[in-house]
């Protein structure tokens, strides 16, 4: 049987966060608790992938998901690319837009190969034959959706499980179709896709805090995602300057000015500066923006790379992952039963 | 001792719709089936505010609420709005902009008078001399607000309690400041608003179902307030067009379009053409297209006025007021024992 997010000592999920703040130390961490960790497959060669696997292996027995991109849709305006990539030119280090897919056919193989519990997919859904070779594998495979029409092609796709991303979340929307994204809220989002399909579901989306899992919870879901409430974790990877700003309460905004695909970051210099320029074009654009947001970050300059992060980023807690994720279901269990007196 | 939503039989509120499915039956329903019924004072003469109360009370003895319009931000650009009443004036029959306070200071004078049971604010937060006048007068002053820092400027003004609204709520954003509006989702805006006030919350926006309601019960809300939930019960005055709008799937969407201030509606015709065009300048706007508008609603035209809803429409049922709250109090109290046996 593929795992389910209903088998879960505690209704927590971590999110995976690409090129950011996950490790093998923050997945395993929050599994060994009792909640599902999670590695992301993303921007990561196979055999880095292959090594966080076995690294995480090393910590905890128990159940973790790792998390695909799935290939890219076209750029639609290749001369918009340029453009923009000329323009930062001037002011930045650059480098070429790529179109490639983060070895999508590499990582296939390789999460087959090494039989991971859970691989979620975000950024559209896969075909029903690789649904079905990676459950084969002894995969459950979860695909994130943002809407009940996304649902129903997951659905219709083999999916053992549906994430449902609010427009909250911090990081890249999980629209299909990124030229059309839609701004559905959680709460909104969870009720229609609830809906439309039968499937558990998992809800991500500016979750922060024990009251925010009882909330999905309570909605339909079988449990809940977190990123952001774990970017302050010793465990986790973030950069200063980002944690700084995940501490702070600054405001965040959509764009897709790092990476061509829209995205939640909290305002900065950069991302004021550059997303009414900013082309639909994914990820031809991150390759375009990685040299100049690498010097950022090494930096410590917070106003020059992406930061990441929810709505609801300014509650994040610098807790370790495994109080966190025990903390946060005792909360969520106290909410339901307060709130059970109101009704 | 000012009415509390802590109070209330069933934790469901009546959102006030103003200009539109709003009348002293469907607040009468809400409130008789122990839910808490609210009228519309935007846009009506006094005198018309007058009759509705009287109607509700000629109806039920139960408490309901009474929402008031606070006076609305200078407009920054006249010539804006005269532009665009220009180019509209083209294609339909519009009216003049004007900039007037919906009566602020007559209505004020009625609820005292009258001594409703609850006056909620929208569109900022009114002096704390006008808060203690409302409660002097018996009423709890709910005021609505989107962002902490919102929520404690209306704490600071005396307010008994904080409706917040989520991005998702259909009809006009409740921001204080609509030149800056934010993208705060429910439960993120719920969880943050929380942790800056501890007044008792109501919150409002694409709450559809007994499991959204559970889901803001445990979220931290004292109760759920919905709006278009209710839009096709027999006791609204929805137009027929609006119905049908409503019951459908549709896309909708954040515009300035109709009024000068943003407002979701299910995007149409009008809202296509003219959002990217439409200037900040409400109630000014408001005014230019109110013969526009009523020229569609009369012609049963969808596609020229204004189709508030909130993103989960589409989950709507034809239910009579009363029915429905009972039902959703059920739903919702069943959706929080299940939610419980996750923890």
């Amino acid at each position: 049987m593929p795992f389910s997010p209903t088998e879960l000592e505690h209704p927590i999920v971590q999110a995976p966060m690409g090129g950011g703040a996950s490790t093998p130390a923050l997945a395993a961490a929050v599994s060994e608790a009792g909640g599902l960790g999670f590695l992301a497959a993303g921007y990561l060669a196979p055999d880095a992938l292959r090594r966080d696997i076995e690294a995480v292996r090393a910590l905890t027995r128990r159940p973790f998901g790792v998390n695909l991109f799935a290939p890219p849709q076209p750029v639609p305006d290749r001369v918009a690319v340029e453009r923009y990539a000329r323009a930062l030119a001037e002011d930045y280090e650059v480098g070429e837009p790529r179109h490639d897919d983060d070895g999508w056919e590499e990582k296939l193989a390789l999460l087959a190969e090494l039989r991971v519990s859970v691989v979620s997919v975000t950024f559209g859904c896969p075909e029903r034959a690789v649904v079905e070779r990676l459950q084969r594998a002894g995969a459950a495979v979860w695909i994130t959706v943002t809407t009940p029409d996304e649902a129903r092609i997951a659905e219709a796709a083999g999916a053992d499980a549906l994430l449902v991303q609010g427009v909250e979340a911090g990081g890249h929307r999980a629209t299909f179709d990124d030229s059309a994204p839609n701004d559905l809220g959680l709460l909104a989002a969870l009720q229609l896709v609830a809906s439309a399909s039968a499937l558990p579901l998992v809800a991500t989306g500016g979750i922060a805090t024990g009251r925010g899992v009882a909330a999905v919870l309570a909605a339909g879901a079988a449990a809940a995602q977190l990123g952001t409430a774990f970017m302050l974790a010793p465990e986790a990877a973030t950069a200063d300057a980002h944690r700084q700003a995940v501490a702070d309460d600054g405001e965040t905004a959509l764009t897709r000015a790092f990476t061509g695909r829209t995205a939640r970051g909290i305002v900065n210099r950069f991302q004021r500066e550059h997303s009414a320029e900013a082309p639909l074009g994914y990820p031809d654009v991150h390759h375009v923006t990685a040299p100049l947001r690498r010097a950022a970050r090494e930096h410590g300059d917070g106003d020059g790379f992406h930061l990441w992060a929810g709505q609801a980023h300014a509650l994040a807690e610098p807790v370790p992952a495994g109080e966190l994720v025990r903390r946060l279901a005792a909360d969520a269990r106290a909410a339901l039963r307060q709130a059970a007196q109101l009704t």
